[in-house]
């Protein structure tokens, strides 16, 4: 069924069970319901939303930080279906989903953005940010203001809160609940919105190529490229 | 901003930015916006939910599983806002996110569906939810009629996908790709379902205490409890 939007009611064309109103001429649909997926993208300024989800992060953490950033941008070029999306919803997502350490809130944000503007290719974006990720010395972003002052980056070799952020910790002598460790995701959270609105952006150009293989292809199984840092010498294959 | 809603739009009680139409005696907002979070939640039957997240495996992987299975239930019990959300948006999570076997993708269903219904306090949900994941030999459901026949029931000690699905494969023997492995996750998406949906009933009578503390308050950061499956004897402290 169509979705209401003011246009189409003032237009007339709607769609799906309507009722008359009280009023003359107008017809209203019995129930409103999900515009089609997915909604799609408007180019956005990289800079500008890496600046975003710098200052979100200290409203409401990684996942936040990345998903609202896109997410406040394209309510902002596009309007509708994105402004019926309440973004406080992905605030769970912080460390590593409530804590857990399992996936950087910063690529789970990035996966919502991506699935929710560009639907099944958005994984293959999400891929290779996921990829980049794991391969790159982070933070690379410099705040204009910084919140606090840190010196290190990090490889984490891994998609995986718990690892890239201890990685971290450990190189610059920061306990989790420190200032410079917030700082640190900060920064990270803007260099994975703007790597991301980066590839969305060659996207919806034409011009993205998936630069990685899915892992299942790789790996005939679920898992990262970091196989040895957890099984050592001895890594199983998983059963054929 | 007030979001556009049928009844209100009936009753002229708009919020926010208004213009006045064409027709007489009638405003309508200049833009609508996201419902006021959270959506709330309204009981719902475990077993039913827990019946269509293992039919809906097969339309979209683990993540969309729960979060379908709980978020369609409650678009039918609620209408709007849950209607404007299109639940293929979460189809990105299977695998542990896009086969990266982080988040067990039903852990990522049961976090959306708990965010969008309780806000900050689906977190508890969600973190007990984990908890019992993590503890308990799963599958347990059984389908009225089963897709494929499996043997084994596995503890994965973890909130991973990489982990889980590949303990319960080395116990079954079978390779990611069989129809037995798609079983045995469509059958824990029911589990999880089943489990989240029983606390979000509580949680909606005034009943719901968290019986596990968060994973930051207990090591002081991110992390599974499983900490010697990785590191060996040789847990290392984060930074003080």
């Amino acid at each position: 069924m169509k979705r209401l939007s003011r246009r189409d009611f003032l237009m007339g064309s709607l769609g799906g069970i309507a009722i008359v109103s009280g009023f003359s001429g107008i017809v209203i649909p019995e129930q409103v319901s999900a515009a089609k997926y997915p909604w799609g993208y408007k180019k956005l300024d990289p800079d500008k939303v890496a600046e975003m989800a710098y200052e979100n992060f200290f409203k409401g953490y990684c996942c936040y930080a990345v998903s609202s950033a896109i997410i406040l941008s394209l309510q902002k070029e596009i309007g509708e279906p994105y402004t019926l999306l309440p973004v406080d919803a992905f605030k769970f997502g912080h460390g590593g989903v409530i804590g857990w350490g399992t996936i950087c809130g910063t690529l789970l944000g990035a996966g919502l953005a991506t699935s929710f503007a560009a639907g099944k290719e958005g994984e293959e974006i999400l891929n290779d940010v996921m990829n980049w990720y794991s391969n790159t010395e982070l933070p690379i972003y410099m705040p204009r203001v910084a919140k606090s002052s840190i010196k290190n980056r990090s490889k984490s070799n891994s998609p995986l809160c718990h690892v890239s952020v201890n990685k971290w910790m450990t190189k610059e002598g920061v306990p989790f609940k420190s200032a410079q460790r917030k700082e640190r995701c900060a920064r990270l959270a803007a260099d994975v919105a703007k790597k991301t609105v980066s590839l969305l952006n060659q996207w919806v150009d034409g011009k993205f190529e998936m630069q990685n293989d899915s892992q299942v292809a790789l790996y005939s199984t679920t898992t990262q490229h970091n196989c040895t840092d957890c099984h050592g010498s001895k890594v199983p294959s998983p059963p054929k």
